[in-house]
């Protein structure tokens, strides 16, 4: 019998989430097609994943509006297929969350953590996740980060070893992220742990306790439009020996992700996690690579994203490729984040730890041990896991 | 020491071949740079392919211009190159070709066999190829196919088994066309043959001759732009499980090739061509696929693509990408012949014979075994010939 | 007091003619806003047009759907919004159409006229007007012609004079329409006309009938998106002297009027009348100017075009434009009825008949009188209208 | 007799300025059509404009390059046509340029006057023009910025009236700039003005200077590419009383110009100067309206822009535009300065003096009288130019 499976999402009002939360309702009433996900493609037949009737949601946020008025204020699904699940958006009722103005200052809200220290933090943040799965009889638990994304930052000497991130935990070191501390207190609780943000989780100490507690985790930066296009394309220029000059990409989103992104250190972290994809699978540095992502007001979820390719070919002569996706930034989020959460939870029975490189597929950056590459182009990434799905 | 290799060119003075053989010529001579070809990538290190400084081209074409004056009329090669190879391309004055107006009325040219039957003009084209390696005392010889698209045909009684092909000959019968003329005398040659073009020649009778024979083939109808982004694309929604529920492309050129296919015959055949690759890789039916192609002429060799697609993913909510390709037709497509070129011979001193699988990677509709799907996936059929390289 | 003014739609259950009734109802119900209208403008301030309050409409249509049920299979205005003027909708009940299988034979429905002649059917829809009139009191009406688009034809001997007009329609003369039994029957009871659709009307005799009846008229082939915007750039260009020497057009709709559209006559009749803007605006004959029109399912009434534009300026240097347009063809085809409906209908009181020149701001092909050119630049129509609004 | 007219070029050795001087000798030639400007098509037959024979050029550049070696680094005409007027462009030797590092920190050249103060090297300036008037015996001067952009800078005191500036030049004060120097120069010597940068020039000083001294002046910020878009389309919106509730615009370029727009500062100065149109035809505040220029490197001189617009209409519906423009910077801009160098100098000897309102066609940020409002509208303001030129 499939397992009972609870999903912490840290950021639970926002649009990914609420968005992952009513699409599960919405299937499950056969509301809405089982569409966008490889764990329902016929790739998953025969896995002993959690299924979907199975799937038990909480999580923390700063705001205090439940799910179904969250989501409603997010515009992502529409109101009338809202309104058929809305008992199932009103139970979800954010926990507090752990947050810090030093990591992110354009966001507000009142539901939020008010401890002395960071070890009370994490154990606040651990109870609730027991709490969680005494209350529903889970199974297991999985933790998604779908916050917004921190200020850039980049790892110091207390996020090189277990060792000396306890004592940082000691002493309030202000380099520990709310990012790190969730990652922390799921590592601590055992639970599977997912990064879908861009924010700097994938630090040697983390990695250190998650072989040492034997726990799966996945990351970072969810793999959705643009960047999927430029790891599926990259390939592409690859396989026929086109030169690529020069890759411009500007993406402009009207939705709290994009208002967030407005600040330049968050979107400094966004727009290096987007970079580093190219020259990666190309194998040289493209000349001329640039992300520009702009908050404009009216497009809302609705994303669009422009990319212009300059690339030279035979006898040197250069041509053009620009690619418009006008996409929708929580329906492509939503999927991937419920695939991971079903493909992690059965890494975990199935025995694996630490760094999931069979998910690369849904990260732009991925998680990757330390000297190591991590692999980008999307086509054996996709070989990867198929691979470990059949093994 | 590398093999001396003569390179028979149907259509010798058209905008493809005229690339080839300048830029050939140029690379020879350091004037520009050895881009755009697997077979000068890193993955053809150690290979015992034909050298560039090898290749000595002639061919077939029913005007009967030089290679340099044809050249300088379809402005792709810029004149201030073509000058410094003037020689070499002066030295290709074209043979008299095999045409029909049957298959071909657009286009019109002095240049032409007057043989009073079919067996008589195989004869000739094989005398041509004869000369040709004698006169250069080459070492082999490949023969490809870079006229214009014929008229749209499928394969009749007289395509279905070499004993009623040879019939045909006999008789003359108008349903073989002048491509399967020329396969037939490379063939009869020993002479490994490419086809670039969609024309109808990967019929029974003729893959019966190659296995018999013991001749390499492979065709058709060049990947270059429009269809080598569509065969990546494609993958990358497979791999998303995201539904493709409309394609819209359209193409815009102004060669010479755009106006032959203005005759609504030749546009089918390239157009049914085109449309094949979709349904194969997504595993199902695109509900409405389009291909348009229209001659326009202010863009001369200037090719541009538009493609338009409709996808709908998590809940069935719809997203666009459009996606528009400023290429140069020759550019594309002269790299990959000198590609094939080199690789069937390579493949023919192996010892391979009949189809050549690993070159689908070039074709819009690879040549396949009859009763089985050709491979359109850009990155599978990417292995298959790096496997082949290696192995 | 404003006037009570009846419209009288050919083709009212149509996509524009539903989007006009129901967004009518709506406006009324402060239920949207008044966006999109010359004659809801600042411009209009003053001008004594019939009120959005007093507009009554009725209709014919070859199907028998209330106006309530053929909104919702147009999916234009959403569904939620319908709800709330059901009942405005549903009062609309067509009244049998005058139609030709010779003019138009994609569309089928059983609500047609069974008259043994033409000038039965004449007198069938001027009796729909006069009890439309009496059921409601109204002061005026207005016909206007919405019906999908009819196949080619050209004037003929028959409608060149009212005389060998009138002859044709003793005789049922097939070179006659039904779209010219509508005006005929229109300008015969005094009731201005507007010609919305490309199908020809615009001939000698009934221009004559019209300023013999004293009526005003107007036409034709409403200009909604692309031929706007061909309008408005041409005069860009030739404002700096930049030499258009092609003008690429595509077109996709998914639309019941993309469905008619793939019938080749209609196509003509409709690629005819987008054609003929440019070399007018110019002042000089575009090289290569295409419009094609395909009809792609995915979009529904989501009309979609894309320009492609190649000008050369200094020097004779090429560069390029591309327009992309996502438009909602009834969205923008719908207030320009509106504001033609009132204006015409102030046109008749202020005793103007004849063609109404001042119009022509709506249309690709504007009625002109034999041997004069319309004008085409958006910005002078824009004057003219402007002008005559204001005097 | 046609007037003999000397062109004194501020930035002889930039791509805009090299492609006039290689224009001009190459249309006198006969090597190049005289395509792109105003003052060569019908609308100015009868003017009596300096003939294009009859123009001379000669210039300030910090560089010592003269314009043939500069017009080749730049890759603006191709090399093949420089080579036929080598002689014209070689006998172009820039003089010393009047610079400072204050307003300008990006470029660098050593070709750079060296006087002790502001007044000195106004006197520069003024011999520079004297000297090259007498050498080649002219009949009159025009001066043009055609500098990169400075950095941004606003209005102060000192510029607030001719007494406070002519202050400010004896005290050296900072916050004049090069370009308030050479406008100076160029009023007190009595020579016309244009300024076809966006450089802060357009102030009360300098407007009271040119009313008392009666020379006429025009700027600021040529009208090329993207701009001019924007006042075309802006106009068909308004026409249409569809509400433009976005407008998001991207340029890429990789020219110097682009190069010195990377300096946040400059950067200011120029989108300033585009982001004025819109609001001002529209008639109301448009809610989000950006403007982005990036320095991109593969592109050279060929300047692109990508414009996304969002507009409302029926019903409020929301509808989309995207417009792609592949231009070339320089050959847009050329046309439109040797146009107002001749209609200027017409201007001049008809008397006119002060801002010269009917060449607001030509820029981004036309020169108006304190309290008023430019006209932005293309058409509007080739109603005012056509009315000018006929009057």
């Amino acid at each position: 019998m499939s397992q009972k499976l609870g999903v912490c999402l840290i950021g639970s009002g926002g649009a990914v989430s609420t968005t992952i939360v009513a699409g599960v309702a919405l299937m499950r009433k056969n509301l809405a097609p089982k569409q966008g996900m490889i764990t329902e493609s016929p790739l998953a037949q025969g896995l002993a994943l959690a299924s979907l009737d199975k799937l038990v949601f909480g999580g923390w946020d700063l705001r205090e509006d439940n799910a179904f008025e969250a989501a409603k204020s997010h515009e992502v699904v529409p109101q009338h297929l809202l309104n058929f699940v809305k008992d199932d958006l009103e139970s979800l009722k954010p926990w507090k969350a752990a947050v810090s103005s030093k990591f992110l200052h354009s966001m507000s809200g009142q539901n939020v953590l008010a401890c002395g220290s960071f070890r009370e933090e994490i154990v606040s943040i651990k109870q609730d996740m027991l709490k969680f799965k005494e209350a529903y009889t889970l199974d297991g638990l999985v933790m998604v980060n779908l916050t917004s994304t921190e200020k850039f930052s980049e790892p110091q000497e207390v996020h090189r070893s277990l060792e000396a991130f306890e004592k940082g935990l000691d002493e309030n070191n202000s380099r520990i992220s709310p990012a790190m501390k969730y990652l922390y207190a799921a590592l601590d609780s055992g639970v599977p742990y997912v990064n879908f943000t861009p924010s700097l989780t994938n630090i040697p100490a983390l990695a250190e306790m998650a072989r040492m507690k034997k726990v799966p985790l996945a990351g970072e930066d969810g793999k959705t439009g643009q960047t999927l296009l430029k790891t599926a394309l990259a390939p592409m220029f690859a396989a026929r020996n086109l030169k690529v000059d020069g890759w411009y990409s500007a993406n402009i989103l009207g939705n709290n992700d994009g208002l967030v992104l407005n600040d330049p250190e968050s979107n400094k972290t966004k727009v290096t996690s987007k970079r580093s994809v190219l020259d990666n699978i190309l194998g040289y540095k493209v000349d001329d690579h640039q992300v520009h992502i702009h908050y404009y007001k009216p497009r809302g979820d609705a994303k669009e994203s422009w990319d212009n390719i300059d690339i030279s070919g035979f006898l040197g002569e250069r041509m053009q490729i620009k690619v418009n996706f006008l996409c929708k930034d929580s329906i492509l989020a939503a999927p991937l984040v419920i695939d991971m959460v079903r493909l992690i939870d059965l890494a975990k029975r199935r025995g694996d730890y630490g760094i999931q490189e069979q998910l690369s597929l849904f990260f732009k950056a991925p998680y990757h041990e330390a000297g190591q590459q991590p692999e980008h182009n999307l086509f054996t990434q996709h070989e990867i896991l198929v691979k470990w799905m059949r093994g």
